[in-house]
């Protein structure tokens, strides 16, 4: 009697965006472990499979309970929107794991990977991340702060694109003007920024600022913002970061 | 008449990962363009789509031939490998679109999302990408090397776990050893680094080992390495980056 766990993102929240992969793991399933709202999003395509919903905050509860499921013998999955890898509940179940001291389960679990909000977001504003790039939280909860500006002004410095999620909650608000603060010191002021909310849902919203002009857009933590580098090119509705630099700047 | 040009990321090379959506665009085309062995990896979703099939080095004109075809009418389905829009052909795309003046056609052409090797490779090796990163290619024949190196010291400074790209191919053989010593100097010898090679594949390896001894392994064209940051850990044969640091680390 071998359980098995699946960790699955769910993509940004279309069914068109899901893979065979993840829809082949809600029906393997024994139980569905998720947040209430992801839990009742993946209804359309379950059977009979028990579901247990668990409010947004309680993450470290739903990867105890999934292990525990796990070492019943279920086959449980986890389900996280985007990919549950980046930023996601992979992580936290395998910390589970490890403070059970399950090392033997771990070939029962799988990660099945999901079009992140990263991915999702980029695709929406044009090709923001054809060069490299740098992704921070400013989130501070789990973070210290200083922590999350050295990166940002890091990740400015070394003309990295850089994707900033959560970059204000309801409990947050000045994290992200700092951030502006910090990546207009060390980009042209007409740099361009681009802001997606509620990527691929029925409420999405696409815009394409500045750095000089990001602070005054709308952001929550349904909001991932993409600040171009140097190279990065405003082209109509789009935004553009070309696979490399110009033969005269290289030199 | 109006075209639609759809740039499609097939995700890492096996069936189950392409999305609904991806699968759709496929169908939906009158021509499929793209590199021989994509064009002929998904010979089995076709029905009579026409193929345009051209090697590896010629992106450009790859993306030419979509956008002629796209001013002529034709709804056109540009694929790539992973992800088409992270260091893949939409941004190249945009480029020629914009060399044509086709302004007007921006709102016809639609990139769609995939699995990229970032995801696919972290999902293989447990949860690396639990917290910050940077993504690199080491590759520098569109980008000087001094410019990867700043990229390198920066990314392991700011403590961003750091995902590198291309590390080797047949012309580009030292690039990766340089890059292991910015990463030594900068990270505890212990420090995991998770290397996957033709990640969903046949021909699949992964394999964890430490950023003292990375130099040793074989990588090239088809390897991603997630070298992880101070709080990344190994756990048996996975690698987890915590989603936040721990107190005692915090203050």
């Amino acid at each position: 009697m071998t359980g098995r766990l699946f960790v699955v993102g769910l993509g940004p929240g279309d069914y068109t965006m899901l893979t065979g992969q993840a829809q082949a793991a809600l029906q393997a399933a024994d139980v569905i472990i998720g947040y209430t709202g992801y839990v009742t999003w993946v209804e359309p395509l379950l059977d009979s499979q028990e579901r247990l919903a668990l409010p947004l905050t309680q993450e470290t509860e739903r990867a105890r309970l999934a292990v525990e499921r796990l070492l019943q013998g279920a086959v449980v999955c986890v389900i996280s929107s985007g990919d549950a890898g980046i930023y996601g509940m992979a992580s936290l179940i395998f910390e589970v794991l490890a403070q059970h001291g399950a090392e033997a389960l771990l070939s029962n679990v799988v990660v099945i990977p999901g079009i992140s909000a990263i991915n999702a977001c980029a695709a929406l504003l044009g090709a923001p991340l054809g060069h490299d790039f740098a992704v921070i939280s400013l989130s501070d909860l789990l973070t210290p702060w200083e922590r999350i500006e050295r990166r940002l002004a890091a990740a400015a410095d070394a003309d990295f694109v850089t994707v900033l999620l959560n970059p204000k909650s309801a409990r947050r608000h000045w994290q992200y003007a700092r951030a502006q603060d910090i990546l207009a010191q060390r980009r042209v002021p007409t740099t361009p920024v681009g802001i997606v909310r509620n990527a691929y849902r029925p409420e999405q919203a696409i815009a394409i600022t500045t750095v000089a002009a990001m602070g005054e857009a709308q952001v929550d933590m349904l909001t991932t913002v993409i600040v171009g580098n140097s190279q990065t090119r405003r082209f109509q509705t789009c935004m553009v970061t070309p696979r490399g630099y110009t033969l005269a700047e290289a030199r």
